[in-house]
């Protein structure tokens, strides 16, 4: 008799983004047994993309091989905001979904247990069971992509606020007098951390990318690796800017390490440095000694995993 | 018999400050049934204080007619940063102490088991176990006293980070080009919210107390009161900041109810109504509705009060 024979537990982590859903069957220990990654195709709006979401779950399943029995329940990475308890996704703008029920719904069509958490407080889950943040109490996890997200785990398990909606680090007021966001807010850590707050910045400084290279973050990476001075210049401000966000959020959350991810992240010491400067001279030593800084260590599995961990948590003796 | 014979159950709360140290006897159910307050005398240093919270302590139990054995421990409230594992007092900047192992001290000294945690903590912990944020699950305080002090409570116990100094609301940064803070830090929330800052805005602005009036927060609150416009000014920023700050924490913390304490709250809607009008713009509305703000209820009490809770929390079954 094979391993498709023997009843092994497993669930399904989904990824939810604008570009791509990516689902994976994850074992106990945090193993991939099975994947599958297709584009989200946004214009067919909420209901033809859930329909998506489902499709790849099956495909997922399909390729570990397991009985479909074999997947005790469905986690689900989505941007936010949402409310957790409510299943309901409120509002993401690169889908431009608002109220969707998305757990009602992938119940209905899967016949398993759904759970869902914003993508960023996944994350945070994942690296804080197997990856960077494995064996620490109090992970605080930074997301620098497109936006900026932010996850916080305490002992093993989100921390989730009194509706859900804590660990913003993103939208976190750095410079009052900063730019404007589109929802009334300004100067938060988004605006300069982000891969959108680096076109902006670079544009602003009346860079642009070298001929054939895209209107990327990385392209402005790139330059300022060659010596670009303005491009040095930006980073030298993003890295300030979360220095100061990440000042406030240590004195606020007191946490034993930070964890990078995201694309930005990826600026390396161009972001870290002009960041640890800034932590020097702005924190309390009560607050830095002793904390660690890292990368995050999953890579592109990361929002799966802990999809994953969150379905084994909302089962009894997990 | 009377109640004297009977054995009733207590513990004792202390609140050290650099002006006095009050000592209380409280039951289980939050009622003060003996106090004890006498002046800190800082100049004694740390032992003749801590000498001086030893008879503070064995007179609130006189005062409270019981016997010494019904008091089961000591909770005690101190300025930080601090570690409340170890039992330490890292540095209190009004009392110039450091690295002071006070638990160990007056556990030698009472006999009794002695419990530590800094005094925004506790106003917080009282505050929301029988004060306005009694019910209420995730708790953010604010003391806008001399400095500005932070708590947050989760299930009804103080949130402690990975070491026990999360929670410093007053240190994080609404400006980072606002004036330096004596620790390396600048444009923190407490130099615009507390007593402190409310001198210094105004003082700059070149306002003085009128004669006979002293320099203190308060008499420029009376200014604006009357109508001073310079005064106004002050408050307006100061609320402002109020806002500022109060998004940031709202966003990372989703805290279920804000509550104010300390004489700068006093001033009501001179700070309450800039802030408000800053976290309206600010705040995602997925953050802000639900989320309500109450000033202290237990006044003089809240810190012995919550010293109390500490202490009855140390205790099995509490």
């Amino acid at each position: 008799m094979g391993l498709k024979g023997v009843f092994v537990k497993t669930v399904i982590g989904v990824d939810l983004g604008g570009t791509n859903i990516v689902a994976a069957v994850v074992n106990e220990k945090g193993k991939v047994l099975g994947k599958d990654k297709r584009k989200t195709m946004a214009p067919l709006g909420a209901v033809g993309v859930m329909n998506r979401i489902a499709d790849s779950v099956r495909a997922a399943s399909q390729a570990s091989g397991l009985s479909w029995a074999s997947h005790l329940a469905v986690g689900i990475g989505s941007p936010g905001p949402l409310n957790p308890k409510k299943g309901l996704i409120i509002y993401t703008p690169n889908l431009n979904w608002k109220n969707v029920r998305i757990v009602d719904f992938l119940q209905k069509n899967l016949h398993k247990k759904v759970v869902l958490e914003n993508d960023a407080n996944l994350a945070a889950l994942g690296e804080s069971w197997i990856g960077a943040g494995q064996g620490e109490k109090y992970v605080l996890c930074l997301t620098l992509g497109t936006g900026v997200g932010g996850g916080l785990i305490l002992d093993g398990k989100i921390y989730e606020g009194a509706w859900g909606v804590s660990n913003h680090i993103g939208h976190i007021v750095v410079d009052p007098r900063g730019p404007r966001a589109p929802y009334g807010n300004s100067g938060i850590l988004e605006q300069y951390c982000s891969a959108t707050g680096i076109i902006r910045m670079a544009t602003e400084a009346g860079l642009k990318p070298p001929a054939g290279q895209p209107l990327e973050a990385y392209s402005f990476q790139k330059m300022a690796e060659a010596g670009n001075k303005k491009a040095l210049g930006v980073y030298q401000v993003a890295g300030k800017m979360l220095g100061v966000g990440l000042t406030t959020a240590i004195h606020l959350l007191n946490p034993g390490i930070v964890i990078f991810s995201g694309g930005v992240a990826g600026a390396g010491d161009l972001l870290m440095k002009p960041m640890r400067k800034e932590l020097k001279t702005r924190c309390f030593q009560s607050h830095l000694k002793g904390l660690k800084f890292r990368m995050a260590k999953l890579g592109d599995n990361m929002g799966v995993v802990g999809a994953a961990r969150l379905a084994w948590q909302s089962l009894p003796k997990h």
